[in-house]
């Protein structure tokens, strides 16, 4: 069984970015020698999430819209009594999800025709963390 | 250490449906002769979803009705200008998730007493595809 | 290649409370032996969830208001016609996620700087169960 652990950084120049992640996911899997597994890619910051949808530029941003309605900034959350202004940050991160596990088949990312991974970011503009962990034979 | 790999196929009646998947999991998991491990079920299309809830057709109902509220097909998405006519479906899938990882423990599904796994179909009537992987020992 | 198996049981005094489980995940993980791998942390029951976020009591009070106003308690729910009353509390599962991975490396959890891991329970008040699966090596 081989364990493999790599990390990616991110550092978008806007607040809010989404960025498309899947080729750097399947050079490490590549790089991890796994024939037969998983992949965990998972972000290591709370205001950050990692999703697998569509690359389609106005698809992205009726996501934006949609989260912003569903999780809008600006609001007089509890937690911004800590200094802190990016509760929204952490609400739009909870509903596009935080990991995806990815399969590996034939030493390769087993994705379906669509399938893209992408990196949420929501309070960006600073060095953020994303966790690879390939698992397999 | 095993690694076994299978695929469900899809092709629902309705655009909409949640089909329960649990005897189909658990049949593939025997089949692997992982006895502890983990089986990754995810759907590899990205109008799909797979999640565990309750077995109750008034709880499938309350969750389509709330999806309806929360991500409403027939808006002006962006996405639409491509021709698509399924951005709803797009939002609604990430909101159920697309992925469950299921223990195995004695050679068995390790799910509390009303766990039940479904694929959620947001834009059916056409072939999709679920992946499995189960990984252990 | 190891795979160890363990189970936290709750039983929260609250209807909704949020219990930080890190340190518990922390100790199996470390009783395990796996030194680089992940660990499953998953809710067996449908009216709880497991999530990562931030360890703050005003984020987790805009957290709980947020789920409030997307998935309400008090509505006319179908599913209420089996004599629950808890409908809300498997939409509320459901925003924040009912399972996480994560990470293992050099022994120990492969967490970012914020990351806490919580058991979200929106139905208490009686005894419920997660499952952890940790595997590697």
């Amino acid at each position: 069984m081989v364990v493999h652990t790599d990390y990616l950084w991110f550092n978008t120049k806007q607040r809010q970015e989404f960025v498309r992640i899947t080729d750097q996911i399947a050079t490490i899997v590549q790089k991890s020698g796994v024939k037969d597994g998983t992949v965990l890619v998972s972000a290591m910051h709370i205001t950050a999430g990692v999703f697998v949808n569509d690359w389609e530029t106005g698809l992205i941003h009726d996501f934006q819209v949609w989260l912003e309605e569903l999780a809008p900034a600006g609001r007089d959350y509890r937690h911004h009594q800590t200094g802190e202004d990016n509760a929204d940050a952490h609400l739009k991160r909870t509903v596009m999800g935080h990991q995806v596990m990815l399969p590996i088949t034939g030493g390769a990312l087993d994705l379906g025709p669509w399938e893209q991974v992408f990196y949420a970011e929501f309070d960006g503009q600073r060095k953020k963390r994303v966790v690879i962990k390939v698992m397999g034979i």
